[in-house]
């Protein structure tokens, strides 16, 4: 069983401050901590109910990664995630460590999520278009915190984030960068063309959308066309679209 | 100031149950209010609390909307929306009419959405493109609950749902419809073109997908590439990427 050190240790981690004091964040469910156990993140310990072990066995683990069992009530304590099916981890939080998209290659840039279902939304888009880095604003949501790995649906395993000044990363980027931003009253998606040399897709801000300070160093700016009365369309559902055009005229 | 039996009425809107003997709805937040009262739908009343009133004003009103003020906490206790900016309203459901796709006409047809935020989201898609038709099945979940509401941002007041067996809806359409089906499996959307006669796009359950019953009566079978590591997408991802392949052929 799970000392009461280890039961405040992990509750701790629902808090970013400890989370980056710690070096070390939380997985929930099943799945996402098989996915977890696959990566090449190094696990400090697996936590699952007896009544899970029962009905399900034992998960698969990583060599050394220390089991413990906790009661179904110590658990909903440590976790955030209402439907865990009784099985969490922690794992230790990855360096925050330079990204740039290479040649032909994509990545997104995000001016300020904040909100952590739509940045693990986010994760999990990028990961289904094969896109494996973020570049983030230091005001967007923290990559680590729970409802963020919970969302991304064990797409976390796969795609990297590097949170920086966009202003100073666009800046100081070797030549100049190709930055696509999503606005409202850009030119048309359905008549974009993503140049092939690849770059940024830039998100903004859930009600702000792109700040000025980003908006100004964005060369081409593309919208959604709308064809109803919605006024807005979410962050990940644009995100989504984007990426799927730019697939799509790749494929081509 | 409401009463105690108003305050026990409109809680109890909370409940698919309660919803459907009063036949009303509840709608939180000052800019759905608004874009309620702005619909062809039938007000009750508007309740908003003194500071807000203070605040912003009165929210401009249908000539005869009863007006009434609750305290912040009676406020809280009615709605369900946590970041409820202390206005709500109460109005009356329309009735489960039916509804079919016209000619040229795309409407979506949701085979057991099980999640209000999901049902929301598709409900706001739907209007970003323009679609104002949904059939649900039976199990799909309430178009009235508050969640689906909220999550709708306004668009449930120009989008229809029928709920209904889509096996029965099927198979007593006029014609054979065109059904448009998001499977894991099918042709690729890339190469997919869209009967210009319109029709239906179905859409699944968010675990299960669409249903043996109902997929054996679709006529194209449609998947969204993938390009990376992730299993799925969300199902209103999905939606939205449909529509919108729909909408770029048609704009050609």
């Amino acid at each position: 069983m799970l000392s009461k050190n280890q039961i405040k240790y992990i509750s701790s981690l629902k808090i970013k401050k400890f989370r980056q004091q710690e070096q070390a964040f939380i997985v929930e469910g099943a799945k996402s901590v098989q996915e977890l156990l696959a990566s090449d993140y190094t696990v400090e310990m697996v936590v699952t109910t007896p009544e899970f072990l029962q009905k399900y066995g034992s998960i698969q683990s990583q060599a050394n990664v220390p089991s413990y069992t906790a009661s179904a009530s110590d658990m909903d304590r440590l976790g955030t995630f209402q439907s865990n099916d009784s099985c969490l981890a922690v794992a230790k939080t990855k360096d925050n460590a330079f990204l740039c998209a290479q040649n032909k290659e994509y990545a997104l840039m995000l001016d300020d999520i904040r909100d952590p279902g739509n940045l693990g939304t986010i994760i999990r888009i990028a990961d289904w278009y094969g896109i494996s880095k973020l570049i983030c604003s230091e005001n967007t949501t923290d990559f680590y915190n729970p409802k963020v790995i919970a969302a991304s649906k064990g797409s976390f395993t796969r795609v990297q984030a590097f949170y920086t000044s966009l202003p100073d990363f666009i800046n100081g980027h070797p030549g100049s960068p190709v930055l696509v931003g999503a606005f409202l009253g850009g030119a048309s998606l359905y008549d974009f063309k993503f140049p092939s040399e690849g770059g940024y897709l830039v998100m903004g801000n859930e009600s702000q959308g792109i700040s000025a300070d980003v908006g100004q160093l964005i060369g081409q700016r593309v919208t959604i066309p709308r064809f109803g009365g919605a006024e807005s369309l979410n962050v990940g559902i644009a995100t989504a679209i984007l990426c799927d055009h730019w697939r799509q005229q790749q494929s081509k």
